[in-house]
Order: C-alpha cells, then structure tokens, then sequence
C-alpha cells in the first residue's frame, strides 16, 4: 500500500489523482491532502477518502470542517500543507498545488525523506538547485507528474549513461491560440485564452498554455529534473498532443512518449514507478484512427516568452523567479479582467528588464525576490490603471 | 576494444557494419569476416580491415585468396562460418547473412558464448526455441540488429518487469507496392519490386518488404526475442519509415524510437549497448521538417502473407520454417524470372497448406523440414514450368 500526501487535492491535477487512487484502492491511500477554498468538492473527497490529515486555505474553513469531521486532523496554509506532507506515514508527496505554495511543503517533503511526485512546475524553476541537492542528499525520487517531464523521463528509463543523451524535445500544443497572429492577439479575451485545444487543464495553466509560459517554466523545470543544459532542450510545436515529448540520443535515435491526452497516466506512473498498471476506463486511443501527426518549429518570435524563458534560465539565480512570479500575478489580473491579454507579456518583460541582481543567489534571495517582484508587478498594475 | 566476427560481410548489412566499424576503430576490430561470392568486394575488405580469419563461398574462392593474403586464415561454407564466429578472441557475432544459412553459425557462436548481434532473421524463425534456450543457458546476449526489433529493444530498455508490456507494435512501410491492389500485383516485374521507397536494402529483403513476408518474419521474430505471444504483437502501417516501430505499455503510454531510415544506428547500438555514439556523418533528420507521421490498419487481405506468418507462428513447430523456406525458393525462382510474382505467394500458401506435422518437433526435425520444403517448392516450380 503506497500512502500519499495530495497537495492541492481539488485542482484538475488533484481530482485526477483521485481518480487513480480510487481506482486502486488495494494500492494507494490518501493519508492526508489539502485544498484552499473549494469547500464543497473538499468535503466530497474526505467523505470518500477518510484522510487522517486535511490542509485548509483558511481558519474559517477549518473551524467548519472540524466540527463536521472530528477524527480528522486539520491545518491551515503552508503550515498545514507541511504538516500534511511530513507525516509519518506518508511514502509519497504528490504536489498538485498551482504557483510558488508549493515550494516549502515540498522542500519539507525531500527533507522528511518522502519522495515527491512533482505536479507543481514552480518548485523547480525557482528553486530547482536547492531541491535537486536536498533529494540527492535525502536520496529521494523526484518523479515528474506532468506530461512532458514523465514523457522524457520514461523515454530515459533504463539510460546507463548521461553521455547518452544528445537532446530534450519538449512538444508544445501551441496553446489556445496557436492559429493567431501577434495583431490577433490584442484583442483576445478571457473566455478565449481558457478554451485549450486539447487538454482540460485549471485556468492558469491553460492561460499559461497559449504566452507559451507554461513551456518556458517546463523548459526550467527539465533542466533541474534531467540536468540538462538549455542548449540541449528544444521545443517543437506538435498540434496534436499525442507525443508527450522526446528523448534525441547520441546516435541519432530518438524515443518518444505517446498517448491519449490524460493526466491519470503520468499521475499514476509516478505513484507505480517503475511498473505500471492499466488506466481504469481508459480513454480510446487508437493510432491508426489518429493518422497524422505533424510537428513544426517553434517560432519564438510569435512566442517571446518561451524564448524569454531559455534567457532568464541561463541567466540563473533568482531570474527565473522573477519570471514566473511576474507570470503569476499577471494571469491573475488577466483573470481578473485589469489588464489585457498582451500585457501579461509585457508586465513579464518589463520585470525581468527591471531585475538586477549579483550571484550567487540563496534561496532565501530566490524567496524574498518572488515577495518583491509580486509587490512590484501589483503596483505596476494598480498604477497603471487601465494601461 | 570489441572484437567482431562479421558474417555475411559483402552485403548490405554488412557494409554498413563495416562503415560503423571503421568510423570508431579504437572501439571495434573486426577480426575475422565472411562472404558468399564478391570477391572483389571481399578483398577490398581484408585490404582495409586486415582480419585474422575470413569464410568464403567456395573452395575456389578460398584458393585464389590464400595465394594474395598468406598471412589470413581461410575457410569455406558453413563450417568457415562457424570457425569465425568460435574464434576465441571474438566477443560479439554479427550474423548478416540472409537466409537459413545464419542458423548453425548462430548456434555455434551461443555455445561459445559469443553474443550475437542478429540481423539474420531466419535464426529466430526456424529456431526461435532453442537459439533463446541456448541463449540463457550460455548467458549471452542477443542484441536485434533489425530497425524494428532495435527500436523495440531501445523502448523497452530498463523496464524492470515484462508485465508492463502490454503489446509490441511493428511498423510496416508497405513496401514497393504499398499503392497497388491485388489485381495490379498480377504484372508487376522484378524491376519494379526492387524498388522500395524508403530503405536501400538487398535484392532478397525488398522483394520480402513487398509481399509483407518479411514483415510477417518480423512478428515471428519478435515472439522469441521479446518472448511476446502473437496476440500481443501488432503491425501497422506508416509509410514514412520514421517510427521504426513501438511498445505500448499497461498503462496505455507509447514508446516509440524513431530517427533517419540508416541501418548504421541499430548495427551500432547493439555493438554499444548499453552505451550510445555519434553515428558519423550522420543522415540529416529533422522532425519539423519531415511534418507528418502517418499510421493506419494493415490490410490483411491486400497482404495474406502477413496473416499467414501469424498463422504458422501460432501453429508453432516447423510451420515458420515452412513459410520461410517456400519463401526463399520462391524469391529466387522470382529473381531468376522462372515465376511471376504472385506465385510467390501461391508457393508459400501451397507449401504450408500440405504441409503437416506431429508436434513436438526437434531442431533436426525442422532442418529437416527446411530441405524437404526447399526441394518441393522447386520441384513444384520445374515441374508447373511456366504456370
């Protein structure tokens, strides 16, 4: 029985967790799992779990929960998200929480000697060197939860050498708006940006699809996971989303991971590494019925911020921080309806352009860069009012 | 340094083994070598390669040669065959050879404890039983040197249970007359036959490609390496040749290898394996510019003699070698021009429809087999003259 801790339990990734782990109830428990504010689909999935241990967003959810489930533990914020990952009895912390929350609990996890399977993108791109060195040091797996990363990561099993491997190739989907121009792009909307071609996906995510920003912190993310040099990892456009990503090797060969688009085979693979077992209600896939699949290049004109991501990832230090923290309070204020698609990009641009900094960097310079730059790009959007 | 017995030297596999050989010559040595035939192609290599011991085709051959290379030792047939496969410096045997001829060679090499880098089919089809049995039991590796057993290979590498496999898929080209129906088969010359769209191969091998019998010795292959029941291996259609074939696994996930149609990578693979190297002057191969995978059904009935390989490997015992024998006459009563091309099947079918047995059967009983059918098969062919 392989006992879990599921960060961020109500989140896409969260609910398919659920699924594979209901779907094997002989194999996996959910001992503890946390969520922020989605009460109801929380209640739903201790009623069906019986978690020992439950992270809350807030104390007012917790004093409501806990007078309707009085065996169960709770906590509240980061706190609670580490307390759930740390338990005892926990063999696996499954980080599906969104955004940089994820970093203390996981880095807690690794030290707690709990392997990871890692959901959450932003743990590495901030804080890729300190949380590879303390898995390394705890001797923990880190096991990559999204497509892309468990696609190369499976296309890599059994690679007795690193001298190996020749490059990564990142598929891209191209995101909601893969068809439109720069000049389309100024006058998109919400309900636009959230309609992914291909995978159903939490809205962050999916907006992070179409600036390509979701590629350029997957891009971070593969050289922290796979210790690959930037000048190694490729993107290529591949509309279909049936090949999760590549491996090239040394020899000319490539492998490549294919499939339905469905979160609960990468998921699951993390949680059976290294076997595997069949997918419950599998999806239908069917090569022969798909009959094409077509890759391009990536144009990073069209994408600035993929290509910004390649920058601000050799850049290093507290760069790709910046990167994804401007991102983050960007989407959110897109969301939000404050500002508009493009200037998503352009508030990105302008912080890295902003961002000065001596290196080395700690962690704890990493974690006080993200706190400022947050600061900076809200001012930016307040002050700029309707920009 | 590995040291190399390269038997079937002047052909098209051997070739390229030789080019593989050369380009890394502080790695590989090949120190001994065979030929049927091309003289002049056999002394350009013991020019350039110096070996220690070479097989030859004829008593004759073997003469003329001892006369130019006093210091090579010589020998003939098959027994010159296994003399350079047993030498006792040899590490790995690579059989090139094409037809039945591989098979005691191949033997003789396991029971020296020689792996085998196998490129000779007919060595699994005829004996897939006792070469793996002999395998295991002398501890040797046979690597594939087929593209599509290769790329199998390379996708199931590290798998640390056969369990997570859940189906082989081979992928077939269609070879020259993919684009032709049963009825346009009825006028096609030898000419035409030969000419494959997408692999520089021997005269022999795309006669097969075309008429799916060597795909279907391909699937029975692929049984006794992977140790795969036949309802677990499929073919598929993919007229690029990129994907050199897949494996889908439990969980619904596909790996697949991939790359340039360049015979050089799997020859090199199985002498590096575990390890990978630069193919030199490597084939250009870029996945965006190629753009489009295609995959669809095989058509069993535009292709019987890929069902009938699934039929006689199912029915087991000397059936595969049946196929495969009534094959190779036939091929070469085709090449010769004495049958047209159709018939090709007609004598195959022929020969496994009357061909009957009582199993179990023995090694010697499916060599026996073997001259049986090779006899009547062209007995049919004399004495139906110009059917």
């Amino acid at each position: 029985m392989k006992k879990i801790a599921l960060l961020g339990a109500t989140g896409s990734i969260g609910t398919s967790t659920v699924d594979v782990v209901r779907a094997y109830p002989d194999r996996f428990q959910i001992v503890s799992l946390t969520f922020h504010s989605n009460v109801a689909k929380g209640k739903q999935l201790i009623d069906a779990l019986s978690p020992a241990y439950v992270g809350v967003g807030s104390e007012a959810i917790k004093e409501e929960l806990e007078s309707l489930y009085p065996t169960v533990r709770f906590g509240v914020g980061e706190k609670g998200m580490i307390e759930a990952a740390e338990l005892a009895e926990i063999d696996v912390v499954l980080t599906a929480v969104t955004g940089s929350i994820g970093l203390h609990p996981t880095l807690a996890a690794i030290e707690a000697g709990k392997d990871i399977a890692l959901a959450n993108k932003e743990t590495l791109v901030m804080a890729g060197e300190w949380v590879m060195e303390a898995a390394k040091r705890n001797n923990v797996s880190i096991l990559p939860v999204d497509s892309e990363h468990s696609a190369i990561f499976q296309c890599l099993e059994g690679q007795q050498s690193a001298d190996n491997v020749k490059e990564l190739v990142i598929t891209a989907s191209g995101g909601s708006f893969r068809e439109l121009s720069r000049e389309d792009l100024k006058a998109v909307t919400l309900e636009q940006a959230l309609a992914h071609p291909n995978w159903s996906m939490g809205e962050k995510i999916t907006i992070d699809s179409s600036t390509m920003v979701n590629k350029g912190l997957e891009v971070i993310e593969a050289h922290w996971l796979f210790n690959m040099n930037y000048d190694k990892i490729k993107v290529v456009l591949h509309k279909e989303s049936i090949v999760h990503s590549m491996v090239v090797f040394q020899d000319g060969a490539y492998l490549a991971q294919l499939g339905p688009s469905d979160m609960r085979e990468p998921i699951q693979y993390a949680l059976t590494y290294p076997y595997r077992l069949p997918i419950k209600n599998e999806k239908a896939f069917d090569l022969t019925k798909i009959s094409q699949l077509n890759f391009a290049e990536m144009d990073m004109t069209r994408f600035p911020m993929l290509a910004l991501a390649f920058t601000v990832g050799k850049m290093g230090g507290a760069y790709p921080t910046v990167f994804n923290a401007a991102n983050e309070v960007a989407v959110a204020a897109f969301i939000a309806g404050k500002i508009s698609y493009l200037q998503i990009e352009e508030l990105i641009t302008k912080a890295v352009e902003n961002h000065k900094e001596q290196q080395p960097v700690t962690l704890e310079d990493v974690i006080a860069v993200d706190k400022d730059i947050r600061k900076t790009v809200e001012r930016w959007i307040k002050e700029e009012g309707n920009l």
